[in-house]
């Protein structure tokens, strides 16, 4: 996602220590501490401006949120959306979503989304799609029991790569959409920018997978 | 497929032992017999009308195919392409494909093509699927380590059910296609009947998939 540098986004963030966790390492098997109400904790990757996470927040107040974006003026579009919802379900971290294993501990987290990540479409960069394998077993290592990713995009090599690539991890599938626009059994669809932007050219292709248990 | 009865169907049938099969079971790890070369064997449920196992033949001597549809005036327009191509890599079988692994052996198959399969679209007939677990099960009963299943369609369902349905089996899937024609990786695409006919109609996806080796 190109934005144009923000000045005012670092002091943006500074400005709202309620939202931002600013060093994500010292929360570690103690997020909750960060929410007025103890629930599960879904985490969604590459946020982007924000709205599916606000409002999934919104929809769903049964559960705590963490949105992890990388890039500093995007989290600081996402932060605005946040501070003006006034939920107190969301938390924002500015990080690479590659060390969520360095700040969750095993098994504090109960879902994770992937919504239009880059594609990385040069086979020597598939390594940092966020379905890649080594992505993957940062993920096995956070997730609770059964715990669900959940991964759509419009684009279709990285969607073809990540059906292999989490198949082969392996992963379960709990569900497969090539057209998720198109689906009529009543699946719940939040729309993000990125899909609302580019929905029109063509279907929105979905997984929804979760580890196997060894016992 | 529905095809108006052809009475001269049956007669042409028994009229072409040479390419007809009439007894599999007896043929049961024996089917090398059929065949003027020992070569790795290629089997496809459903051929139809017989285009694509014909032209795969003809492209392939040095493999041998067997092609199962279960209608016997569709069997019979397929047995007139083989009849005609003058091919001693092809035998014809009228008969029920679940049923494969009560006349071949185990490992008896190198692989198996399941091409614009009946999309079986109601839940309660989810198990009439050629993908269906059951089906999955007979395959895995004769193929040979590594075999792979090739599967392709222009049904949106029937995919979406056959990607969850290979990878609960548990299958591996080598490579998935959702624009096969759009397929820029030089892939083998001989067309069938039905894939001219209807991939004007949208994409044609593919699955390539095997099952996992004990050892
Ligand atoms: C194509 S945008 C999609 C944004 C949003 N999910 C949507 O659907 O509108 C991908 C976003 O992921 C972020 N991103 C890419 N790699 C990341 C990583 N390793 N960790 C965190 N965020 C990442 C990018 O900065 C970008 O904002
Ligand atoms: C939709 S047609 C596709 C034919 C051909 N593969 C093509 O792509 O043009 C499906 C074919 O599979 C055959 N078929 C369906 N179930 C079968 C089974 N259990 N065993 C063998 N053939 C079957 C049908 O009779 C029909 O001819």
């Amino acid at each position: 996602m190109r934005v144009r540098n923000k000045p005012w986004a670092k002091d943006y963030l500074a400005d709202h220590p309620d939202q931002m966790v600013e060093t994500p390492e010292a929360l570690m098997g103690n997020w909750q501490s960060r929410f007025p109400k103890e629930q599960p904790l879904s985490v969604e990757i590459g946020t982007g401006k924000g709205q599916f996470i606000v409002e999934m927040a919104r929809q769903h107040p049964d559960r705590n949120f963490i949105g992890i974006e990388i890039q500093m003026s995007v989290i600081a579009a996402a932060l605005k959306k946040v501070v003006a919802s006034e939920l107190t379900n969301i938390q924002m971290v500015r990080t690479d979503g590659e060390a969520i294993n360095t700040f969750f501990a095993k098994g504090e987290v109960s879902n994770i989304y992937l919504n239009f990540s880059d594609p990385w479409p040069k086979s020597r960069h598939a390594k940092r799609r966020l379905t890649s394998p080594v992505f993957l077993a940062h993920y096995a290592d956070v997730l609770a029991k059964g715990g669900q990713i959940q991964f759509k995009t419009d684009n279709r090599g990285l969607f073809e790569y990540s059906l292999w690539s989490l198949n082969n991890f392996p992963m379960i599938f709990d569900g497969v959409w090539l057209d998720l626009h198109a689906a009529t059994d009543g699946v719940e669809d939040i729309q993000t920018e990125y899909e609302q932007k580019f929905s029109a050219k063509g279907p929105i292709y979905q997984v929804i997978a979760h580890f196997p248990t060894e016992d």
